[in-house]
């Protein structure tokens, strides 16, 4: 058991099954040792979760929690990626896109939940570089969609 | 005529003049392997087609449509930046952004477009990791915009 | 004092103190050559400057003033980042976002506040490619908010 997972386990956090491509796109490149993830939604045990808006009916709490879901999902591509979680030499970069009303101006406190995740999961490894941002709409209503870019050995 | 030229002939695609710089940034910027490509607007014989935002006005066919002219005009400037399209080695990255109401929530059928479209020019090749989001507004109020990042040798 | 410095100065520019990081995310991450900025927003004086929708209350001229102030603390991120602002190469990429209501579609001329920067700074070394979108809202009410890649040498 490598050295992430027993902190996965230690965080009770249980990956999924990495999802499927959907399309004629796919969850994850490798490119060299830069792995790019295609952008996560806040799916929990194949549900999705916290459907809606920020700055609607949803809290900042729940967008944090949908968030800290988007990263779990990716650190699923991740391994399925690369195999070896241990293999993560940086988180290099996320991408977070939060459905949002025109007045509501939290990004920053929600995309923190798949922050805190990465440095929980990885320490200062998982220290990235990062934007935040409204959109209007995401793909099947979710509130909170986060893209990757990983440094790894291979 | 190299393969992927035969390609394009084959799918009937005539790659557009690629569109010259607009302002101080460029359509592209080859990075040792890695070419990194501005977002590319719905442009078809120098005009844009299908303005507006998805949920309104426009059929997801129709966003299907402009996200396939996208990505033309995408390989249009990849054949601009190395000559020859047979330098491709991957599609890494879609980042693909699309004009949408607050409640249509079928982007990722819309940047189909330019992932079926990618696959069907570059094969295997063409499978990329991509995000899909919705987003207000864009340029000169077109339904989509999409970026890429492309492997290419050198 | 460095021939970017020198730019600086000549251009009446003085760079700010590098904005600390906010959470548990960091303001760049350095991966081999390639420096990746997170989001930059438009502060002055440690004050956020320009706040609002495009399309509302207002100009274009006001959010051009908004991205080239995004551009300055990206650049400042850079200095805090390698040093000495001749170690670079080339400005890669701007991802560029603007707080717009649903008919604005001139986000271009808005991003182009940074664009224009870089290259009044860097020279040709300061063209890049970019991507310009539309959001109903970002970080603190802001107008405009930029991320960045950039070649550097170490
Ligand atoms: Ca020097």
């Amino acid at each position: 058991m490598g050295k992430i997972d027993t902190r996965l386990a230690e965080l009770g956090i249980t990956l999924p099954v990495a999802a499927a491509p959907a399309a004629n796109y796919v969850p994850f490149v490798l490119n060299g040792n830069q792995l790019i993830l295609s952008g996560q939604l806040p799916f929990q045990d194949g549900k999705l979760i916290h459907l809606g808006h920020l700055g609607d009916k949803l809290t900042v709490e729940e967008g944090y929690q949908a968030a800290r879901l988007c990263g779990i999902n990716l650190i699923a591509q991740i391994k399925a990626a690369v195999g070896d979680l241990d293999r993560v030499r940086r988180i290099l970069r996320l991408g977070g896109f939060v459905a949002s009303t025109a007045t509501f101006a939290d990004q920053p406190k929600v995309i923190n939940g798949a922050s805190d995740l990465m440095v929980e999961v990885f320490g200062d490894a998982g220290r990235h570089a990062r934007s935040a941002v409204g959109v209007p709409a995401l793909p099947l209503g979710v509130a909170v969609e986060i893209d990757a870019l990983v440094d790894v050995s291979v």
